[in-house]
């Protein structure tokens, strides 16, 4: 069963899931080894997995066998699925609060070869993952069954990465989970109080000073943010004002695509960072309200540890300023 | 040069401390060899490290030399020091924020020998351990240079340690930083709206229902919280209302160090827990209106991954139920 708690005091959902206990554990500190015939994400062993929701292949071929480019498949061990568990409301104190564990989780297999890094990968190829975020949330925003959805890769054993074939993950919550809560609303304090999106005003403040920009293609930005939490981290915006990754234009994607794609390679290839965590952020489905939102993409290599400061305190120490990332990063990058 | 700045949208701050990237990192996955020759941090090696601060030694041993049981040390590569570098406001955007660096990094080396585990070390040591925390925040207090004092533990490479021989950390800061201010105002809400202690209430709760709790001497609790982040979360309380735990009572301490010793060590030793954060939560120096809160220890064993859901969305997947963790923590530990 999967539920979900609620730490009251700080506004905190937590997903009590007993299955995850049972997913096996691959990747290692070392570098995984090429091990096609034992990966269940590579073409020729789809009858291993979940029935796919989804998948991009040449005409002809039938689904849930070869022929795939990229994949969507329900996760083995769901953190979340629908319909949940119903629950009993807890009891004994207004401290113990929970909910249903409703919701999507959902693996993305972004190749049918046994890529473990972003360089090995084709823009066209990242091009048509974007495309398979786009069309999965495009359909769940139809269903109506959930209210966010949160897409994230996890690349490298260093950031937590389970499975070496290159995958993203797509979760869809009932509830809008605390970071994005807070990017919600402090978007809207700042649409209050200047009239303006936040984001749309980061992307002329950023363009205006340059020194943490990193590619500028006209449509896409790339920076260093101002605030970063760990050395080299990155956020890619688009220029123009949208609040969702799944109602912006179709068209955009193959630039996206090419962008995202260079900066993966250069992280891994240029400057040695192979383990990086990756976060579309988009409004949530019921979006009254959130047009203050800008959707972006964050990235966050691991070069530094996470330790006890930045858990506990919320409080990072980052030994790489921004500008000096930026700078390193145009120099292998433009 | 060390500057804390401002993600103004999700109102968290971050230290940008270039010095911290010249630090050694020691500890590796691999258990770290007792080489107390060449740890800084061992009995002898006194003159490798910053003059203390503090010391519990034997009358007629001189400072800095060796004698000593605990020794408390400013950190080599700090975060934060007094006073900062006077810094100039950011312009461009009032989405760039910034104030000086200006803070206390120091470090309580736990035991003059090269122990790495706190199975290794007694509950007495402990105690004088947790009477190091007691004395610096008592004297940071009245001295009137910082805020918010946080005290916290990495133990092990997988909770982000980078050296072996067992020490905690104190950082004294300006701010309050926002997983704190999260809790503080939690805590006053809950205050407001129900005129008691969000903890005070829990205890109550937590001992009238008992699942969740591990043990319970009378003067302290040690329960799995309701919305556990990771398996094997842990939360110690004292069950006397204090708010602050360096004007808490001294005479609890023994008790206090005997169980934290005792917990410390079966996670290491039963459960095989080897790697973990702690952190010791207590109210803000200019406590008025922190009454409300309740000063407290957190325990993060890291027995499962933090990838890019936790991380990104501030979402945590446990998959082990906290009833089910505090019962097996209760078999080894009772």
């Amino acid at each position: 069963m999967s539920e979900l708690r609620k730490d009251s005091l700080v506004d905190r959902w937590v997903i009590i899931a007993e299955n995850r206990a049972a997913r096996p554990i691959e990747v290692t500190e070392a570098p995984a080894p090429r091990t096609e015939r034992a990966c269940e994400f590579c073409e020729g062993r789809e009858a291993a997995t979940p029935g796919e929701t989804l998948a991009f292949r040449a005409p002809g071929w039938p689904a849930d066998g070869p022929g795939w480019r990229v994949r969507v498949i329900p996760n083995k061990y769901p953190a979340l699925w629908l319909p949940g568990e119903p629950l009993e409301p807890a009891t004994g104190s207004p401290l113990f609060q929970r909910a249903a564990g409703d919701g999507i989780h959902e693996v993305i297999v972004e190749s049918p070869r046994h890529l473990t890094a972003s360089a090995e990968q084709t823009p066209s190829e990242l091009t048509e993952v974007l495309t398979a975020y786009r069309q999965r949330m495009q359909a769940l925003r139809a269903a109506g069954l959930v209210r966010q959805v949160l897409v994230f890769k996890n690349v490298g054993a260093a950031a937590g990465a389970s499975l070496a074939h290159l995958h993203s993950q797509l979760l869809g919550l009932a509830q809008v989970p605390r970071a994005m809560a807070d990017e919600l609303a402090g978007a809207a304090d700042y649409l209050a109080a200047r009239s303006a999106c936040a984001f749309c005003d980061l992307i002329a403040a950023e363009r205006a000073g340059g020194e943490r920009v990193v590619l500028d293609t006209g449509d896409f930005l790339l920076i260093c943010p101002w605030a970063s939490r760990l050395a080299y981290e990155l956020c890619l915006l688009p220029c123009r004002h949208a609040s969702h990754f799944e109602l912006d234009e179709q068209s955009s994607l193959p630039r996206l695509g090419e962008l995202l794609q260079r900066c993966l390679a250069h992280l891994e290839n240029s400057l040695g960072l192979r383990a990086y965590n990756l976060w579309l952020h988009s409004a949530p489905f019921d979006s009254t309200g959130y047009d203050h939102y800008h959707w972006h993409i964050e990235i966050l290599p691991r070069a530094t540890r996470i330790a006890g400061l930045e858990w506990g305190a919320g409080l990072y120490v980052n030994p790489v300023p921004p500008e000096q990332a930026a700078e390193r990063l145009r120099a292998v990058l433009v």
